[in-house]
């Protein structure tokens, strides 16, 4: 029905090569430096010994000056078992580090937050909560990443209750915030109720589950979720215990079977399972279809398919419109949560980080701009102040 | 004897307020930063998704690539538990973390490494050997730091069995190698045999066991140490295992009693202890006597009134001649084992870096300049490429 968005997408980019890939990755990424530089010998008796000292000294009194005189209130570990690496699946600890030392350049440069990369050579739950509990004092917030589920929401759950600060699983929360974020922004153009609409949501994994989670917190109240063996209904046999509680708290048409069932009359397509979707299920969605194939590399349906069918296509790539990218979130949540010393990260600080995304490109909303860029320099300070004001209205900072 | 040294020292400089120190730290003294900016979309999906992914497959299919592509092969983790912070003693982790941020600092500034403090929120030397072993993929190289005795023996010991990579406890080492490079300048200046020379040792603490093995190492002979409780000797009672060691291994004139009996005639005082000396004991010593007092802040004599007997004395301050600075080894040690991949530190390699940086101030000695000051660049250059050499001669590279 509209193809307008896709076909003024493609946009003309020299290919990038294998070489300028592994040349970009060449001893890594990240680089750690002095914030004042050390120019003779009595700044460095000011920076280190002797003047240190005092320094230490008065942090041993007052355990709350480490706020103010140490990096670890301002600094994220980006945390990785590298078990669901990308769309790679489980490389191990080592072959997940350039993505994780890629996501703290990404807190620096959106963020301005300082972060490291800390990957685990354990898959253990607790092994991997010990391990952060006993390196406490040595950062303020802890991003998950790449973690396989179900581990992922044990993990996370561990982490938040064993840890004093914000914890989040990126690929759970950072996604379901800019996919909350681009739908408000899709139904500003459409000029529709976003609580009043049929959501189809295909993949019970990390992604999917939070946002059928943020997407009901959000007041969508007709959620249907599918997994690989299609429908999640209460008569399904086999659910775990995460998908018995997704099947009790949505799908209220008490739906079974596949896609084809779900997707019948549906306003809202929302892929996150790897799985591919015959063209003609689109067409039996409810008009003005919004369809979100955010699959990577390879969309659930090429957006100039879904285009036929919907006038409003997202997908996670950067090479057509509507990218739902995650580093629209992360950096302004990390940055706001910190700033105000924030103990934890709630529903609501993540429901206002997804208003503050699509409220800045509200005046230019289109159907091929439902979210602001990845690269939009106004999005994380917006992010970081709604989190952070959020926070103290919860009460967490 | 000699004062000319100590009264050419005392430099007039500008005291250091508190304030200034203070200010000097607020915000922490770290920064986290892109080596390679991120200017556009295109260089974010070489850095980033998509062109992450295919570095992080070569990683997955070829493990030794990550010493190439991933920044873990270069870093450094400063690791300490907080429970011998300078001379503040069991402050704990997070009072220990402006410590460990300012020697992150010196490691950048002189290696040119990365490095970054874990502070650990246990004293259990399992429980600490276990969480590096599980971020092992993270990092390339462990400076153990400020970890009390003799718990820091045994967590050395067990990090470099457990590990494949430098591990170094740099308030033993760092101090036993500036200790012997000083030694060998003050012989230099002297014209004396280092081999040949009655060393007495005060102090039995991390710093003071390591600079007696490293003598011994060097061909010091004649090595007698003292604790508290005065000479360790084959014959007292009560002595722990690595005293017991010692006592074996040192004190060949089967000395007992305290400083009086062990300082007659001796030709090398080197103070590690915090606890003063009386300094008609210091006229004792045998004729050209070299005298360390290497307490900090307080040398265990000062050295104006060491300077009455002694033609050369040390001190760790940096308001006096002659300051013995672990910052003359460690960023050099460190650069040179992971410049060529090493396994381990081995003691060639520290006894290398003693060399290279005693022959980096050759031409320069005097009485007031038996090693480098602390601030000289040509150090860890000339430290790092002998250190990676006899790593490559030791096998362990």
């Amino acid at each position: 029905m509209n193809d307008m968005a896709s076909s003024a997408a493609v946009q003309a980019t020299t290919p990038v090569t294998n070489e300028e890939i592994f040349v970009g990755h060449e001893g890594g990424k990240l680089s750690v430096g002095a914030r004042r530089p050390i120019a003779d010998a009595r700044e460095l008796s000011i920076a280190y010994t002797p003047g240190v000292a005092k320094v230490s000294t008065a942090i041993a009194e007052n355990a709350s000056l480490a706020a103010r005189y140490t990096w670890a209130h301002r600094l994220v570990v980006v945390v990785s078992d590298g078990t669901a690496v990308l769309g790679l699946g489980d490389i191990g600890a080592s072959a997940s580090l350039p993505v994780m030392e890629g996501k703290a350049v990404l807190f620096k440069m959106f963020g301005g937050l300082d972060s490291i990369p800390l990957v685990l050579d354990t898959t253990d739950v607790d092994e991997i909560v010990e391990t952060l509990v006993r390196l406490r004092p040595s950062f303020g917030a802890v991003n998950l990443e790449d973690i396989a589920a179900p581990r992922c929401f044990e993990l996370e759950d561990k982490l938040k209750e064993a840890l004093d600060c914000p914890v989040m699983h990126d690929d759970q929360h950072g996604t379901a915030i800019v996919v909350l974020a681009a739908l408000r922004g899709a139904n500003m153009v459409l000029g529709r109720d976003i609580t009043k609409e049929r959501v189809v949501v295909s993949g019970a994994g990390a992604a999917g589950i939070a946002c059928t989670k943020i997407l009901q917190a959000a007041g969508v109240a007709d959620v249907t979720v599918l997994d690989s063996k299609g429908i999640i209904h209460v008569g399904r046999p086999g659910l775990t215990p995460v998908k018995q509680d997704l099947a009790w708290s949505t799908n209220r048409s008490g739906l079974s079977g596949g896609l084809r069932e779900a997707l019948d009359g549906a306003d809202v397509f929302l892929g996150l399972s790897g799985a591919t979707i015959d063209e003609t299920l689109l067409d039996t969605m409810a008009d003005d279809a919004i369809v979100f194939a955010l699959s990577n590399p390879d969309p659930e349906v090429h957006p100039d398919i879904a285009a036929k069918y919907a006038p409003i296509v997202a997908t996670g790539r950067s090479d057509f419109p509507n990218q739902i990218n995650n580093v629209l979130a992360f950096p302004g949540i990390f940055r706001g949560a910190l700033d105000v010393g924030a103990r934890a990260i709630t529903d609501n600080m993540k429901l206002a980080a997804a208003d503050a995304i699509a409220s800045v490109a509200a005046d230019e909303l289109a159907v091929d701009k439902i979210v602001p860029t990845a690269l939009d320099p106004r999005v994380a300070p917006e992010v970081a102040a709604a989190v952070a004001k959020a926070a103290t209205a919860d009460g967490v900072a």
